[in-house]
């Protein structure tokens, strides 16, 4: 399906499909169902194109030297962009792009799962890039964003809520949540907020002084 | 299957099942070869009876009533430990308790996947125990292990190794990857040693001044 035609004024958040592991079909779906502005991840390509749906961009290094005439078979128009940079992983420089090209905000999915390495690296190294750009990731059980300012969203009571600092994130004050932290300090590996919740259906409230703070919405 | 009349002398790593996604059976099986002692965490005691398998001890919070009666049904003896403690997860409650029986090493399976949530504080919240048991966290993708003090292993060439700080990590010198640190940071979120390699056949050596620092064995 192509939707090529659609002029798209950039207020909806663009979607980049990274390289760890797929998720439900349907959460893609409705995901696309706004028609984004789709970027894909070097190897990821293969899998996204089964999938037929439409793709803008395709972004990497291409170490491995992919069949551009057979991509372009498949996917037609499609704009791809070598990044050979090797200091930055590729979803940093997916990131970048849709930053340079104007989007305030952006939606990752297949970040999580399969290689550890690039899991936990996709999961932290969205902080360098919050100030420019909104982002979401998601998967399959979990909802990451990482805090900008101070926080504040309805939720319903005993939604799972976990904050997880980035290294060491200093004067958390939050409320609505069941355990409740008052100008406390979390450090990644030592204490982090895992498994909070709502305590009750109303606002959640988050602020913090100094580091990366991760909200994530989890589910089993 | 039983095994419960063999002596155990604590000599091999004590497997530990958490809760996260399913591993291939056979990595599975190549751990439970040397009959190891196998302690599982909470909720993840159904998959693993479908599987099987022996289990030494089931530990948990145990917060959703389990029949235990059902689960004795299907596995005894066994062992059920209730850890109420809200303030750490299971992982390392399942940890400590192994310390505490005198255990000199664990592989710990089933941790990651799954919730993001999890994933995280279980891949980073092992460095808190990394002094006094030897840690091996393994997927279908990743062999993740804490380090203590000075590592020195041979590696084939290409093989893919990642530094991953948890945190921040002074003054790491490595020998024998393809992009060496010589007395380098590294920092989560902002600078980590991700999709490095062994530059030849031969050691890698990597040391460091401070911090906590994960070695990640990771492929596709």
């Amino acid at each position: 399906m192509s939707s090529h035609h659609i002029v798209r004024d950039k207020q909806e958040p663009a979607l980049l499909i990274a390289n760890g592991e797929s998720c439900d079909p349907d959460l893609l779906g409705q995901l696309l169902e706004w028609n984004p502005f789709v970027v894909v991840l070097d190897k990821a390509i293969w899998r996204v194109l089964d999938l037929e749906i439409k793709v803008d961009v395709l972004l990497g290094d291409f170490d491995y030297q992919p069949d551009f005439e057979l991509i372009r078979q498949r996917q037609y128009p499609i704009e791809i962009i070598h990044t050979p940079d090797q200091a930055n992983t590729d979803l940093d420089k997916g990131i970048a792009f849709l930053i340079e090209r104007g989007f305030p905000a952006v939606n990752i999915v297949w970040a999580t799962g399969r290689r550890a390495d690039h899991s936990i690296s996709n999961m932290t190294n969205m902080v360098r890039h919050k100030n420019r750009i909104k982002i979401v990731m998601v998967d399959d059980h979990s909802k990451i964003t990482p805090l900008v300012g101070a926080f504040e969203k309805w939720y319903a009571k005993g939604t799972p809520i976990s904050l997880i600092p980035v290294g060491t994130v200093d004067g958390i004050v939050t409320e609505g949540l069941k355990y409740n932290l008052n100008d406390e300090a979390l450090t990644l590996g030592y204490r982090t907020g895992n498994s909070n919740e709502a305590a009750e259906d109303g606002f959640v409230r988050i602020q913090y002084r100094t580091g990366d703070l991760l909200l994530m919405e989890c589910w089993d």
